[in-house]
């Protein structure tokens, strides 16, 4: 495959621009948002920034201004209705139907193997559906920087600059600037590292030399399967073989008979620290704000929420009374909720689940999905 | 009126206790037990100790073997059918339906009336429909004693030996032995106290001559009346009013022509205060366990409930999953609820209101009631 015209991404008579499209991987239960999301109404499916878009639509919306209608969407069978209702714009041929969950490596590995069977020259680049990013103008300018990157022949990570010394995300140890056209943010990077301790979190912060890992990259679909071929063979001969169906009458058959048997693995394992180590990869540090909507914290500080004395209180037509109170109230019912004399409590009130926390242990969700599971309360997860 | 023949219950010919007619006022909607307890579902309405009865229900049980069918239930108009379920045994011409609510002076005071003009020489025992008592034996066996001290011509609380220093109840003085026949715990009254400091209620329990008021009373309908025409001439004739109705056809047309015009007073204010400074009350000091039920933490404490960890967990059908978290949760609904890293928390879960407080501000919850009352939202009080 083809992995020179370095540094320079302007080939004759082409703009990378023109060859960027977007995959939005929309998976994931958001299971520490529980029992707001759930398998049957992921985090992405919601409005948890009470900006009147879900998470998936504002990151549609996001994109679209670079990719035009060139947005490629893989999500659960599940999830298809919800999602058709979400993007009316996305064709058919432009929906990733996984029949189970298979990680991030079939996931985004199959986008990059139908991209590249449809046009081997594509640029794609990769935003999970659930982060929240403001100001969008930021966010498209380091997309664009991504884009003049990859086009030199490199997996662009855009890591973002750390506000505070996190042990919640992976970080990106970045190297010397690449100097390239259109992308003056551009840097090698060295390698990745997974979520540290607090120690070493301060110590990241302090240096200078370390963005958070927020999942996004951008690559040309050639290199990502050149990749993916050399460290997950098997993965591989999997993707590609659904992809030559996937623009034929074939496509739901030999994907429903083949995905099944694919190996589970995260893109980070298949491609991008292997691509790293092989001095493939770089870096466009961003300075945008970015938040995955980890806890329940996290949703009532991106609210601009009603607050009711010291209650950050979320959902529409939400009726609640407070008294000598604090914390955080998220509703999808139209239920009175009385909170007396009880501090930084979350309660979270749908309309077959309630989960009552502090905001101490709003991170500690995940553990009673865990607990109803196994009990069999399947039924609400 | 005759107060005559004191000291010797038994007239030739007589028993006292054929002469006993149960009184059952089942009115007050248990504020501090919202959302559980409401306008429409009343905290008499409720099994709040997991016995399988409502509080109505038991009322009715513990009195039967004294009183056979001789029960006479005053309510509230919205409350029949509710009541009628309960207590199938109860005739029309037993079932007073106040159109509105006018404290007990009226409730207590048109039973007197109506028993009175029945049979003269009736003895009423007036028992709130909201208490917890037990053991049922020693109940018995008081209300006994105070049917033969009321025979005596007497108005008889039933005092609760005091077990801790309540600043929660009024207090009865009590003074000399009575030596009545088959009484022998009768003695007199010396004054009714309100609720003391918690200095003052620790040297009531120290001194050992306080009960605990706990508002039931046994005494000749004939000196209810007496006393009841002394202190409020007024309350008195509009009730008399409408007992010379009750057993015709007139009865509700009279009793909704004249109730809302009734002055609004407590029975103590109305009788028992005054008859006592007559000399006119005695008390039969009794050692069953006595509950009002006042908050959530008394729920739990009369509950033989289903400990989930530290959790005290009542309703039918509840699914609670709990990590690290105390307290008490109290379900109508079957919705999951799940408790995580929260202490001494109360939940009180019903289909259209919900209160997250705690133990130790249980008692508070009158004022989110007082609070949505204010705020309109009267649908869910």
């Amino acid at each position: 495959m083809n992995t020179q015209n370095l540094l320079d991404p302007e080939l004759p008579g082409t703009d990378p621009l023109g060859r960027f499209y977007a995959v939005i991987p929309a998976g994931g239960v958001g299971t520490r948002l529980w029992p707001l999301s759930r398998a049957a109404a992921p985090k992405f499916l919601h409005d948890l920034t009470g900006s009147g878009s879900t998470l998936l639509r504002a990151t549609y919306d996001r994109l679209e201004p670079l990719s035009g209608e060139k947005v490629l969407v893989v999500t659960g069978d599940a999830h298809r209705d919800a999602v058709c209702l979400q993007l009316p714009e996305i064709a058919d041929s432009n929906l990733v139907l996984e029949p189970e969950p298979k990680d991030s490596g079939a996931a985004i590995g199959l986008a990059a193997a139908i991209l590249y069977l449809r046009d081997p020259s594509t640029i794609m680049g990769s935003f999970a559906a659930d982060q929240v990013i403001s100001p969008v103008e930021k966010f498209q300018d380091a997309v664009r920087e991504a884009v003049y990157t990859a086009a030199t022949g490199k997996i662009v990570t855009i890591g973002i600059k750390p506000t505070h010394a996190s042990t919640g995300f992976g970080y990106i140890k970045t190297g010397s600037p690449l100097h390239v056209k259109g992308a003056p943010s551009a840097q090698t990077v060295v390698k990745f590292v997974e979520k540290p301790s607090e120690a070493v979190a301060e110590e990241y912060l302090v240096s200078g030399d370390y963005n958070w890992n927020a999942g996004m990259f951008v690559a040309p679909v050639e290199l990502m399967l050149h990749h993916l071929e050399i460290n997950e063979p098997e993965l591989y001969e999997g993707l590609m073989e659904i992809a030559k169906a996937w623009d034929t009458p074939e496509r739901v058959a030999v994907k429903n008979r083949i995905w099944p048997t694919l190996p589970k693995i995260a893109i980070d394992y298949a491609v991008a620290e292997p691509a790293a180590d092989a001095g493939d990869v770089a870096v466009i540090p961003a300075s945008f704000s970015w938040d995955d909507v980890g806890d329940f914290a996290a949703i009532a500080r991106l609210n601009n929420a009603k607050e009711v004395d010291a209650v950050t209180v979320m959902g529409e037509g939400a009726r609640v009374f407070t008294e000598n109170s604090s914390g955080i109230v998220v509703t999808d019912t139209k239920r009175v909720i009385a909170l007396i004399g009880i501090q930084d409590v979350v309660v979270v009130d749908t309309p077959d689940a309630l989960l009552v926390t502090t905001r101490a242990h709003s991170q500690l969700v995940k553990n009673a999905v865990d607990g109803l599971k196994a009990k069999g309360d399947t039924d609400v997860l």
